[in-house]
């Protein structure tokens, strides 16, 4: 019978040119290619150009590639640590992805290909032989907004087996970002399930909402259909968004079974999402027990009524108490001196905080430590 | 308080070389763009590229491309019908995607570019203002197998507002595929959605599950890791999968609110996905009420103790009734023949079904037309 399958196998192989195409098989090198020594080769084939160079975040600066005499560009990095890198070629300037990759990953309006390499921080990244989560996008309505709504969630292992009740971290992105960001750049579901694996980190619901206030959904995935996705959009950083978050907060505690009270909330985010982090949680004290600033805008936005009040606001925050106020940056950050200046204001009004200085900058690297060793903490 | 913001806007643009990358916004043209007359234009900067073609499911040949003094390649279609398109360029005969376009979508070991003309089609494929399921990427236990397993869930709108059950229909790709297939390519939800907002499809959960036996998940989803996809795998049409069948069937009826009954379960596939769905609804005929094989392997496996029998179990599928036995094939179809053939044996044993031929071949236009015709004659 196995001449049937060959057989079909064989036509399916030959039925069309966009099958053909499909099977990515034509003439492509492997790539990218990992040794046992820690280093990756990357091979693009371009017969006609004259300058190839392969970017990513293992180096600061662009690899030249060698052309050899079948028309491959290849270059090999030094041995890399463990992480998950992102990369693309540039062939005679113009910015492309590696065909022999399948897999990429959307930063705000780059496509990029991703690997990781093994070892504690890659494997962390990478789906292991765990119990896993489910992620859901999900729509819910905000009568704030107005609108309609796009989140992922993320329950975890066995939540659907029971009738238990879990705390609940909202993660927050950042600008240009949307509620695809964090389960895509920032590995949240892989982390979640293997530190859960490992005891580690308690079971929780993760909820990553949108936080661009005019947005229903992640480009092509709402009505506006398939658009070029925008870095700065209105009404980021002025109110909406923080003042629309009970209407999130209400739909996570009606559909989901949470444990639905301060201490098990957590809220979390990077950059503008640290901005909305801390001006949600000032202002919902009553709600989050645990607040996590990554790389954190801290500071105040347009709309002077809703900002204006903040030293007032975050007194209560801080004489309400709370069981953590988290906040990472790396030396490296343009932020850092406004974090810097935060903390002071933080100090002098002996507002308790952690604080996690990193090497690095404004980085998904960054965000993927940061929300690792967060999550470790909460709801202990 | 907008100069804070502006500041804010112009330093997160300028922090590093890697933000502006994500930003996507260097010298980038407009492209695809589309015209009030139905054409599209596509454009690629390559000032060194000796030729540029553009290939996509709108045309039989590539179309060639002409540079402009700038070094940007265009080229425009003739007028096209409302339809979701994917395409890549050739750059000096190396295939790339649309660094101007971030909406991507993957086809077995292939990433190429999509964009949508609206209208009737097109729009049904897009997201609309209507309510929206939820789509969940879930792990279930398949004891048959011995392995953890990952599956795309559709929930109808009000799924999770209700306690209300709803009819199943289990959804099966094709060869090569995984169950990341339907969701991407054959557009499952926005499909969905906009039948049921239109009263043409009763709300229904759908499955979308993994045919490949061997595999846990779809690659990069699954322990292996980013890996790249290949087209054969073992076991996947040796009635592995369709033995497996009722973990899932078991899985889905234990964790969803479902009518847990045959006139309630449907079953369609497409190509491997198809001769999955003939198979499985043969031996498990008091547990599918309506069958539908899109552009199916109608064929037995390797397997000669599980497929010997298949004119025996298609009697008794016929014997005990069905609702709906649905085929649908385009006449350029490499498996038009075969599907011919099988259509004889069902005549010649009066099994009663219904044939729908349309044009075109073996590709994901047909089966999204397919899914539509069949899903609103499901269940009612």
């Amino acid at each position: 019978m196995k001449h049937i399958i060959l057989s079909l196998c064989a036509l399916l192989c030959t039925w069309c040119a966009s099958a053909q195409e499909a099977l990515g098989e034509s003439t492509l090198p492997t790539s990218p290619e990992q040794h046992t020594n820690g280093t990756v080769t990357f091979r693009y084939t371009a017969p006609k150009a004259t300058q190839v160079t392969v970017s990513g975040d293992f180096s600061a600066e662009p690899l030249p590639m060698t052309c050899n005499a079948e028309g491959v560009w290849e270059a090999t990095t030094t041995p890399l640590d463990s992480e998950l890198y992102t990369y693309s070629f540039q062939v005679d300037g113009v910015r492309t992805i590696d065909p022999s990759n399948v897999h990429t990953v959307r930063d705000i309006a780059t496509v990029s290909n991703l690997f990781i390499v093994g070892g504690e921080r890659g494997d962390l990244y990478s789906v292991q032989q765990v119990p896993h989560g489910t992620v859901s996008r999900v729509w819910y309505p905000s009568p704030t907004l107005g609108i309609e709504r796009r989140m992922t969630i993320y329950t975890p292992p066995g939540y659907e087996e029971g009738k238990g009740r879990y705390p609940v971290l909202y993660l927050l992105h950042g600008m240009g970002g949307d509620e695809e960001a964090w389960i895509a750049l920032g590995r949240t579901a892989q982390i979640l399930d293997n530190l859960i694996a490992a005891g580690k980190a308690e079971k929780m619901i993760v909820v990553m909402t949108n936080g661009n206030a005019i947005q229903q959904a992640a480009p092509g995935h709402c009505p506006e259909g398939l658009y070029k996705p925008q870095f700065k959009l209105p009404k980021t950083m002025e109110g909406s968004f923080e003042q629309s978050f009970g209407d999130v907060v209400k739909f996570i505690d009606q559909h989901y079974r949470t444990l639905a009270k301060r201490e098990k909330r957590a809220i979390a985010g990077l950059s503008m999402g640290g901005f909305h982090a801390l001006h949600i949680s000032r202002t919902m004290p009553k709600t989050f027990d645990w607040v996590g600033l990554f790389s954190a805008a801290t500071m105040k936005g347009e709309n002077e009524a809703f900002y204006a009040d903040w030293d007032v606001t975050l007194k209560a925050q801080r004489d309400n108490g709370l069981s953590l106020y988290w906040i990472g940056c790396g030396t490296d950050d343009f932020l850092w001196k406004m974090n810097a200046g935060f903390r002071q204001k933080l100090d002098a009004m002996e507002f308790p905080y952690t604080f996690r200085e990193s090497d690095g900058g404004h980085t998904w690297r960054n965000w993927r430590i940061y929300l690792n060793e967060f999550a470790q903490l909460l709801f202990k």
